[in-house]
């Protein structure tokens, strides 16, 4: 029962802050929306800073660890790994999809707490991709060109559609709570791979989404 | 002097806004970093959600205006029409980057407001993509694929350097200050029209940056 009062505190809490906006929203909000007393929330999180670092902690190690599940393919090549990686991402914001939005959303502020994240979380994301990067130039498998600009393009397409849920579904029509466009997104992301980095462009993709 | 007034508030609050979020923003905070005082906002602005209203209309006034001068290119054909288009948004958010942090940010909370932009603006901008789309499926410049997947992957690569600025400069290490960087990105988002929607992926890439 404990642990079900502590999520349904941070579903709340994710719920307003992607309605309201952090600054937005109140501990009483939280403490309406999810059924706790502030005192319980002052139990589990102490402040509503201390409640969002929670959610970016969570977010975070919850994230690393897909990535860490897809290194074992690095003998299998990069751009396996790679594709792998991807998949593990998509699916992971996927089914935290109001997580990722907010978390996305909160990344662009210039915070202390997002200085830190990014000192610790951030970068050891990119210490992940770049290892696959560098594996994939020193065989030959990726075109040589700066890693900086491959993460940003990664980063940006990975996660456009969590953060503007709004816009896919009013304005382009895409419904990106069904697994169907998960599965068709992630092979956009392959096309991405295949297309952009990998050096051998006329080959035949290799792995492609299977649902 | 006037107009300097105004535009001065405009700067505080985007300033402030992406610093303490719109919700965190107090008008006396506005007043204070623009030396307006708050009568002055009122007459301009009439409070603070007005001005971010208007934030939101300048923005994508600008920016649409830029789109139309690309859309003259549509006799050139589909692609150099779609790269002239990515040329004029990436520079016209170069040219206003704290302000295109700003509205990528807002547009994915769920307000009013970003309905109604959503239904005027991105829907204008979706129909100018649209179209050139449309004229590459037709002459087979284009592969026939969702413009709707096209499109989300176009946004996530033409915003991801405007939000996330804090993580280009302290993770990936880039300057997205830099002029050098509006030319190296927008040569990536061609190679990116070139590989994913170009039909004849072999051929030489057509329009490159010149600078």
């Amino acid at each position: 029962m404990k642990k079900n009062a502590r999520d349904a505190i941070v579903d709340a809490a994710v719920y307003l802050f992607n309605h309201k906006g952090f600054k937005g929203t109140s501990v009483r909000d939280i403490s309406e929306k999810s059924g706790s007393n502030s005192a319980n929330i002052a139990y589990y999180f102490g402040n509503k800073e201390g409640l969002l670092e929670y959610c970016f902690t969570a977010y975070y190690e919850g994230y690393l660890k897909e990535m860490e599940k897809a290194v074992a393919y690095l003998e299998d090549g990069a751009i396996i790994c790679l594709k792998k990686t991807l998949e593990r991402i998509i699916y992971y914001q996927f089914e935290n999809s109001q997580l990722t939005r907010m978390i996305v959303r909160e990344m662009s502020l210039d915070s202390q707490m997002v200085r830190e994240i990014m000192s610790t979380y951030a970068m050891k994301e990119k210490y992940f991709f770049q290892n696959i990067f560098e594996y994939g130039f020193a065989n030959g498998e990726f075109r040589q060109e700066s890693s900086g600009y491959y993460l940003l393009q990664l980063k940006g397409l990975l996660t456009m559609p969590f953060l503007n849920t709004h816009y896919m579904t009013e304005v382009l029509y895409l419904l990106p709570q069904e697994k169907y466009f998960a599965d068709k997104y992630l092979q956009e992301l392959y096309s991405w791979v295949d297309g952009r980095m990998n050096s051998q462009q006329q080959g035949k993709p290799i792995l492609t989404v299977s649902s």
